[in-house]
């Protein structure tokens, strides 16, 4: 069933079909962190319904944004909640195969995001259908097979952000460099203080030297349980 | 000048020279991180006064310790604590290079501990002596050789547990994994909620497949500044 959803955001809205994956928290997120230096040329690699370059345009509309994503159904999707927010002037959505970026999108990018399957292919339960296992599983696109693609197309110093599961940590760092995108900056994201960390969000620099900064874990939940001060601020709930 | 300090465990005492270089907060929450699973046979890669083996030995008297120390001033007094509190048969202190560590010790540890320098060679700025220099800069010793000699000594499934700069954490875990140290246990280690983590505690299997649990952080100081309920666990002050 298709809804279109109010993001909070200058009136920017986003049509999603509950057939097929929404996007959650982590996108929403992941956009606040990447959100946080300038970038005139920026893809998303696997946009899905196209939320993180609608989020991230509605705080930096100067720049200019480019989505690939594979599943049809989901990429025309995209395509009209762009045309819906009068956007498609600067945000372009593509169908298209991750391992494709260089060629569908060129190359000099200064930023590349992605909310990419945080789980193995042989990993995890059984999901609700196809277009939420290729959402959360390696299915069609590993890391590795991510990582190359954004070297491919991000210039020299540009960066790249990902949102991905903490457990992959190590991995995540070693295939990054391996791609010469090296990590910078990182933030672990829990519930609470005195919960294990269960998101990692990353930022890598294509051709950057060694030595990362690292932030304060990103806590989701007061101590209240409810949603923390700094989660209403990134949802832009703050006064209300 | 020589003092002896009462490490506020089971009655033992460590032997320092203010000349040379004197353990730190780091030792002692390594020592704390390391201590959590059974092993019997436990080497530490540049032992300094020996602090990490007596913490660690504290714990887990049933086992056999093995340090390695570059600097003969330190492995003395290592040795000579050692011979003060009655532990040299379980214990043992070698003058050598920690490249050398497989000639020196054997193999089939189930643990290995190291403290090592946190700084490149070049980096940062001029300490009080060599003695320090040598603990604190990779003038001796580089994160890469302390792998190797690490993984070379271990038996398969057997742990090595460091602390080191979160700053160079891409690094490390990529050097680990380059030796078939796969990190496993993670903490960050910083002030407080609100600073950014600046050491981490790092658990790598040697032949572990990949996924790493991670432990809510390690704030060293409480809400009033002062030092944090689990800190003073750690020190073994709680109750006083």
């Amino acid at each position: 069933m298709e809804r279109i959803d109010d993001l909070q955001l200058k009136g920017l809205k986003i049509i999603q079909d509950t057939e097929l994956f929404c996007f959650g928290t982590d996108a929403v997120l992941l956009a606040d962190f990447a959100a946080c230096r300038a970038a005139r040329r920026v893809a998303d690699l696997g946009t899905g319904t196209g939320i993180l370059p609608l989020l991230i345009y509605g705080r930096r509309p100067e720049a200019q944004y480019f989505g690939i994503e594979i599943q049809s159904a989901l990429a025309a999707l995209a395509r009209r909640s762009m045309e819906l927010n009068g956007v498609s002037g600067s945000i372009q959505i593509f169908e298209g195969d991750i391992a494709n970026a260089a060629d569908i999108l060129g190359g000099g990018f200064d930023a590349v995001v992605s909310n990419p399957p945080y789980e193995k292919a042989n990993d995890g339960r059984a999901r609700q259908g196809e277009s939420h296992s290729i959402a959360r599983k390696e299915l069609l696109v590993n890391f590795d097979t991510l990582c190359k693609s954004a070297a491919a197309i991000l210039k020299h110093g540009g960066w790249f952000y990902i949102i991905h599961k903490a457990s992959r940590l190590p991995e995540l760092m070693s295939t990054l460099k391996e791609h010469a995108l090296e990590p910078k900056l990182m933030r672990l994201v829990s519930s609470g203080i005195t919960a294990e960390p269960k998101y990692v969000l990353l930022g890598a620099v294509k051709g950057g030297r060694e030595h990362m900064k690292l932030l304060p874990p990103l806590l989701l939940c007061g101590e209240d349980g409810g949603e923390s001060e700094e989660l209403k601020r990134i949802y832009g709930r703050e006064g209300t």
